[in-house]
């Protein structure tokens, strides 16, 4: 598949053997190779390409896999990939089966930490520096971190413990003024400040200006004049630096798409003692026109065409629906505009969130708080205590980091907040690091929030309607990655009552009890059922807490036997809530819950792993057969 | 109660009319009357000590409730709770039904934010400015914040968005170089370099002896040295300062204890427009001798005598148990001399959780890593990858903060770190913020990790050995603040079959399953029961999850009523774990159960409020008769 030097380089041992001059035509080879695979099998993007030339640096300086190379988030580590063993199946990244999107300690010994949530490299990094000294190993441990993720506490937490430590240990800051979106806060400033040398500058034109007064009085002033400037500028490389503050040895910042310098660097560096951090300079997408021009858009960009850089749209025979992620990003601002008290939080995903919708109209009421999820909940509690109503937008997985935050700043106080949880459920391709599973359960135990989740975009748009109105609490909607099943979008908006299910079908033999987006599944095992004559009650729950207890009661009293079936995990989410309302009020129906089990579930297209946790169309369908079954026998016998 | 000024302070308005002068006086009346309430009713001490003068300045500076005062975490407000009208309840602090130890919105309109975890005040006052720039109000917003609680992620990622808003926020770095026990990191060294202006006067130094030079040539150089100096100072004022670099103008350090100067700037501060932080240097304890020399031991003293500054012990009739913590303390020692790939990991408790014990034999095995939660279980993540066995010691309510880091970092990695989950369950006088009640609940929910709790010390000591025997993979053992119930701990180390309980008692009328040390309840409870003729089947569960299922079976077939109880919500929690394994095999046994029900848990003792919530010894009782009741009488029926 590839050529030149790359398609003998199948493990950083071939790759030692180039010659230091041959390391910038691998680097394009290696970059070549990344834009054709990822052109047609899509996946992330544009981080891989802004770190080829630090990656072939590393693996070339680097004894890798005794040296431990960390990469923060890891959608960077396609070209790691690539040369460590693993360039015959890229063509399977993300794929179901295939090769992971993430390094994953599973899938290679080069994978030395997995990862997939951002900013844990240095954290991990020290504790495997620490067990190398501990086992008495010489091995080098370099972490990787985004700009983006250094915004983020678990970084700092990382960098101020290790800044107490005299343990070896190199973090390279890949700064590319981006996370997904372009990236926010006082750091992104300061280390553009840095880059530019805007204040040494300054402070440098100051001084030289008085010094200049020196220069006159001869040779001796000169060179005195010179020891000041001198003092000055090493006192700014060794304090005024904030990662200098923080005990790490700074240098930089250095060209990123230099390889062969890259190479003298990391070579120079593997000689220091200590924490040191290296600022390295890349650009994202860099070598992809077009992704070096829109970074966001290229991130993860889908197929696209690897000569003009055109976004393949996927063709519909039929009209396709939004993705939930817009109807909540039109309605936000929808609602914004006649509540004047809502403002809109995202951490560092505008874009991903679609909140950048109300962004664009209404800048000032919208906060990209940068990749800071404990903050972007706390920040939340803080404008809600005010009387703001604050719309807080975080992915399912990720809202795992702000979940004391949840509790203790939101919850506790019962201020109203809205949480809308994006990518609820099993996310796809993205794989177990991921997946929005646990939501539903960790949301539910937590006392004040109302938990729900919409089945389409016009509940979507309800339960969004509804979380605003005066004094709803704490209000948590979860929905998923993906389209909805509404061609026409453009509801009216109208009150849903709290803690109220909707009856979808009426039958006789079973009840199905869905939460959420799952509910559209379950319609169609209902048709598929009828087919085979059995008659199904289906509820579309839409709450998980308080949960609508008169249709409990009613499928209680009426049915011998129930489903419950959730895109989330079975170990205490929406079935156990079933479970423990039919148990308080001593109905002894036999539930069976359809869900995520208790294991970590790998990559793969949602509908492949919805199979495999047997709640796709088809499971659901075995399941009522499997339970009424019996029935039928006895009833027969 | 109080005398001289302090009688007449009921709020902040009478504080206003008092002359500056009479302010220290003020100060240590109110010093004094924190020293004789907290003597006889036990709260936190050193905190409020070391804040008296801060909080008598800001209260005089601002126009408080108008003006926000945050505290963050909370224990040091004592002061301010006597000031804004509680002094005359204040002797309930931390009672049942009395006043809360932390600031709380609903007791008072005083307290703007409710805290008790640590960090969260610079992300809460960013949303209460930013709201009162909305609401265009003109209140100034105050976040005090300990040096300690600064290191934690949340306070960074607050003051890296704050420093790109051009929102005015005090931010009042306490500097006292203390947590609870004395503050670590890289952050402290800086903070303290600052203090003791170490780096400045080293360059101030150097230059000046460079200088120097200058000065022989007369007026017109002297006049240039005093210049160059002076660009110099303003440089590094202004941007050589760590928060500087995070766009916050940096005050200071001022004395914490001159309370006169105190109110000269923040006075001052209040027309300084934009996010600026003031470092005022305290100390912990001030103005007790004892507390001053010790200030770990009194953080939170408990009783103590107010002259002497001795604390007084609690008289026991018979051998008094160990707490659990301590038993966690020695074991681990005990364990990490005979694996010698056994670490210790504590958030800046090592007094709080005993690991102590083992950092004084081993100091170079054990990691106190700073309020950094995250930090402190993705570190042992990387320990683990590595080879180590990381004792990671974390209270409960904590380890909500690094819910995404247990997942992602280590359950997902499948790898072996050991969880001890300190005070478990309702902890007390500290309240709804500390009650450790969620952590069953989120814990089984995650795939690969073992979560159990033990009965006694005997099976605590057991549960750490199994924990640390080849591959159990994550293992979370969860133990309750407080004693025990064995007077010799010091047992055999044996190993435990995972997923395995034990019988403590068979009877053939109900059967309880409890789990964990709130199991000794029930054996009093049975005891009663046995009394009124109910003959109870007890078992300690000792694991929720793997759950034992040969237990369960048994149960399932030959028990009518089975009574689940934890310390812990019974949202999803252990009880639910029982109800699922039911429904799973069929079973159609009746189920009660016992726990914290869904909603907050205000203070009291652990007694009060397991009385409160229906497990109390007398709870267990009637709820078992309540249960047996029907069935006696349709026996008799």
């Amino acid at each position: 598949m590839s050529e030149g030097l790359l398609k003998n380089i199948l493990f950083p041992s071939d790759l030692k053997k180039l010659e230091l001059a041959e390391l910038p035509k691998l680097s394009e080879e290696l970059r070549q190779f990344i834009i054709d695979v990822v052109s047609s099998n899509p996946g992330h993007f544009g981080a891989s390409l802004g770190v080829v030339e630090l990656t072939v640096a590393l693996h070339y300086v680097f004894n890798t896999p005794y040296d431990r190379i960390i990469w923060d988030v890891g959608h960077q580590a396609y070209g790691h990939k690539i040369l460590t063993g693993r360039q015959e199946v890229f063509h399977t990244n993300r794929k179901y089966k295939g090769i992971s999107g993430f390094p994953k300690i599973t899938e290679s010994e080069y994978d030395s930490f997995g990862v997939g949530h951002s900013s844990t490299s240095i954290s991990a990094a020290l504790g495997m520096a620490k067990a190398t000294d501990f086992n008495k190993d010489d091995r080098q441990i370099v972490a990787v971190i985004g700009d983006g993720s250094m915004t983020a506490g678990l970084a700092f937490e990382g960098l101020n413990n290790a800044g107490i430590e005299k343990t070896n240990l190199l973090v390279i800051l890949n700064d590319n003024n981006m996370a997904i979106d372009p990236n926010v806060g006082a750091l992104k400033e300061y280390l553009l400040d840095i880059t530019t040398s805007k204040t040494y500058n300054k402070l440098k034109n100051d001084v030289w200006h008085l010094l200049g007064h020196l220069n006159k009085l001869g040779h001796n002033y000169r060179k005195l004049a010179q020891q000041i400037d001198n003092a000055i500028k090493s006192f700014l490389l060794r304090q005024s630096n904030l990662f200098e503050s923080l005990n790490f040895r700074y240098f930089g910042p250095v060209d990123g798409h230099d390889v062969v310098y890259l190479t003298k660097v990391l070579n120079d560096l593997k000689d220091i003692k200590g924490p040191k951090l290296l600022h390295v300079v890349t650009q994202k997408g860099k070598g992809f026109k077009q992704a070096e021009e829109n970074q966001t858009v290229f991130h993860a960009p889908g197929r696209f065409d690897k000569e003009t850089g055109e976004i393949l749209k996927i063709k519909a025979d039929k009209p396709i629906s939004l993705k939930y992620q817009d109807i909540f990003g039109h309605t936000v601002l929808e609602l914004a505009k006649e509540n004047k008290k809502i403002v809109g939080i995202t951490p560092a995903m505008p874009t991903g969130s679609s909140l950048n919708i109300m962004m664009k109209e209404m800048p000032e009421r919208t906060f990209d708080v940068g990749i800071a999820e404990q903050h972007a909940v706390t920040f939340s509690a803080g404008l809600a205590i005010e009387g703001m109503l604050p719309f807080c937008n975080i992915y399912s997985s990720f809202m795992q980091r702000a979940y004391d935050q949840v509790i203790h700043d939101v919850a506790i106080q019962n201020l109203n907040v809205v949480f809308c949880l994006d990518r609820g459920g099993l996310v796809g391709e993205d794989g177990a690091t991921h997946h929005g599973v646990y939501d539903l359960a960790y949301m539910r135990g937590i006392p004040n929030m109302i938990v729900s989740a919409p089945m389409n975009e016009e509940e979507l748009r309800n339960l969004m309607y509804t979380a605003q109105l005066p004094d709803k609490g704490p209000f948590s909607i979860r929905y998923p990655r993906g389209r909805g099943v509404m061609p026409e979008w453009r509801t009216t908006l109208n009150e849903v009552e709290i803690g109220k299910g909707r009856l979808i079908r009426k039958g006789s033999d079973i009840a199905i009890l869905s939460i959420g987006h799952i509910g559209n599944s379950v319609i169609k095992a209902s048709k598929e059922l009828e087919k085979k004559h059995i008659d199904v009650t289906h509820y579309d729950m839409r709450f998980v807490k308080p949960i609508d207890e008169k249709i409990l009661h009613e499928v209680g009293k009426n049915y011998k036997s129930v489903v419950t079936i959730e895109d989330g995990t079975i170990v205490g989410g929406f079935g156990s809530a079933v479970l423990e309302f039919m148990s308080d009020n001593g109905y002894t129906v036999q539930v069976k819950r359809l869900g995520v089990p208790d294991k970590f579930i790998d990559h793969g297209t949602p509908e492949e792993l919805y199979k495999e946790c047997g709640f796709d169309v088809e499971g659901i369908v075995s399941s009522v057969k499997s339970m009424i079954q019996p029935n039928l026998l006895s009833n027969a016998g």
